[in-house]
């Protein structure tokens, strides 16, 4: 799955993490201590909840109770738990569009109806949200990517969380908040959760906030996690329980040791260090060759390319003039030898056509810099085609 | 979920491995190497089949190529998935008689007609199973668990095996063999697979074959498989994909390393003894204390119960007489300090009333023979009561 840079091929287009980023000496270290100390419970088949002392630990980092805690192989199979319970009832969902691909596409199996909320770097569309709740809508809940957006790497702004946060009361709306990305930030402020923000509403019970150690340690674990109200959390684990029986709690054990042991501030520090430089290289590349045909940053309306500037996570959005279509330049660039994911699978509503998606975490500043010159050649080529320069 | 010694309640309910069958050191090393070996590969995503080496490994061992392997978190969400895949458009399915309790859980989900065949000590009931071939039914496949079979621990003859091979073949009939067991063997001679006889008769496409590393190694690892028709392996290695994405490969990984550093045969040769001396409590005291009511050993009918004596595997399978209810005996055991599971939810056509499964595998020999003495006088006392002592 993974692309090796000895095949020549620039990827931007998968959302995995470098080599160089896992903390394999530490986490092999955690290891030794989980053998030392769980492995009569973790070695075991255990409860469908999860390893109870990384439950604990979860629970104390988002200030929940155990009980709250769900922890899963990754958080996509949480997401398609919490689907299958909160959907057991039809109703619509409320989902921002563009949003995860595959969220969006495990949604249209269910054959609910979405309700789509454009968000774009000026926030989200709270006009539209507004109107589908005020014309009645009773959704069953609301999707949201609020933290270093995947595809769009934006994060929402504090005053549009606490709207939310507003709007859900007033709603009784639940807000589903995915952020595998919040600690990988590496330039500006943290702003608040939702579920921080509908906690201090007394409104907890309309967050469920979902979580992963794939982005912050290492994907192979597979350690997903979400904080949920409790009466939904026992009823995902019955969902989870009927799935797998037993979650491999072994690697729970291992992360829950990688956490104890301290050793996650200094891997969090190190990991933002290499995406920032990666994040820098594809940034100054895309500027120094895409300024030249058209508006440089994202927030300026014009007839060239415009892209995200990342504060933290893998991704950087790319949106290309509307005569400009994704799969043209996806074509041209793979002739290239460098690769990304056009934007119409994250659109839940059938736009996305001329945007692209831009991992900036699997390849090292170099590659980066190599890759990213290859797409504005292709971009620049399409575009003197077709008279935008 | 586990049953504590000190709880002073001893269980023969759960089918879970005992803490001191864990290789746990030679895990440690295994997971040494994996660290120093396959950080780059195992620590990320990667694909939904499963780690590259450990599928090679098991294809090796089974006969197979590395494409019809794949691996699962456990060998029951495999089930799942399969299920999925064969009765994606409905079909009956053939299903022994008892059987897994979760399998027939899991197929009556699906709402799929179950064909009921069933086994006894004497065999399959192959007269009712013809019938259905005979009168036109096609099934969608046929569940067996032909070794150490759950819940009975009674192991499919070779004749027997033979002649279902034979059937399949006639009737186009796919057999899933569910094989957690078969390496636990400390009696006997290991009888050919449904799947070696299958390929013998160049029937492969026919055949496929689940197991698990959860009761050979450790079930907190979450490591099953299956040797699939590489069609099937594809489609449901889609249906992994699109749950989990990526499976837990860093187990996979640990588990790859144990079994390459040859740990596995002097650590299954070290649980085969545990369990036969448990075995053997179990049996020792039952003779003891429930011969004098009625007929000893499996193959004779009487009025006393009776019970299997397993070449391996974890479960015991005892029959009560008709007159006394497994209910009402686990109510008079659970009194008494010692639990099991009633027949019943092992039987897809609604018997099993009278009778019980006994796991022998968690706890010392020590406390199975006390649970025995228990069990034994909580029988005694109902059968006098009913007047069959």
């Amino acid at each position: 799955m993974s692309v090796l840079p000895e095949s020549g091929i620039i990827s931007f287009a998968r959302g995995i993490p470098a080599p160089d980023m896992f903390p394999a000496d530490e986490l092999a270290e955690a290891a030794q201590r989980a053998f030392a100390r769980h492995r009569a419970t973790a070695l075991n088949y255990g409860p469908p909840a999860g390893f109870g002392p990384l439950r604990e630990w979860i629970a104390a980092e988002h200030g929940a109770a155990p009980e709250q805690i769900v922890i899963t192989p990754g958080s996509y199979i949480l997401l398609t738990f919490l689907v299958r319970v909160l959907l057991e009832k039809p109703a619509p969902v409320l989902v921002e569009v563009p949003s995860y691909d595959r969220a969006v596409s495990l949604l249209r199996t269910t054959g609910a109806r979405i309700l789509p909320v454009r968000r774009d770097e000026s926030g989200l569309d709270f006009a539209r949200l507004e109107h589908y709740l005020a014309t009645g809508e009773r959704p069953a809940f609301c999707y949201l990517l609020p933290t270093f957006h995947n595809p769009t790497g934006t994060t929402m702004t504090t005053a549009d969380r606490e709207r939310l946060a507003d709007l859900a009361m007033a709603h009784d709306l639940l807000l589903v908040e995915d952020d595998p990305y919040g600690p990988l930030r590496f330039d500006g402020e943290e702003p608040p959760s939702l579920r921080s923000l509908l906690a201090a509403r007394g409104a907890g019970h309309l967050s469920v906030f979902m979580s992963s150690f794939s982005k912050v340690v290492a994907p192979g674990l597979r350690v997903g996690y979400g904080v949920l109200p409790e009466q939904l959390a026992q009823r995902v684990a019955a969902v989870a329980l009927g799935t797998y029986v037993s979650p491999p709690l072994w690697p729970q054990a291992e992360i829950y040791e990688f956490l104890a042991g301290g050793f996650l501030p200094a891997h969090l520090s190190r990991v933002r260090g290499l995406l920032r430089v990666r994040r820098d290289a594809l940034v100054t590349r895309l500027a120094a060759g895409l300024n030249g045909i058209g508006q440089d940053g994202i927030g300026h309306e014009g007839a060239g390319p415009r892209w995200s500037n990342p504060d933290g996570g893998y991704f950087l959005w790319l949106e290309l003039p509307a005569q400009l279509s994704a799969a043209d330049l996806l074509a041209d660039c793979e002739r290239a030898g460098v690769t990304f994911v056009p934007g119409w699978g994250f659109f839940a509503d059938g736009g996305g056509g001329s945007s692209a998606r831009l991992c900036f975490s699997f390849h090292s500043a170099e590659e980066i810099a190599d890759g990213a010159d290859r797409l504005v050649a292709a971009a620049r080529g399409r575009l003197v085609g077709t008279g935008a320069a």
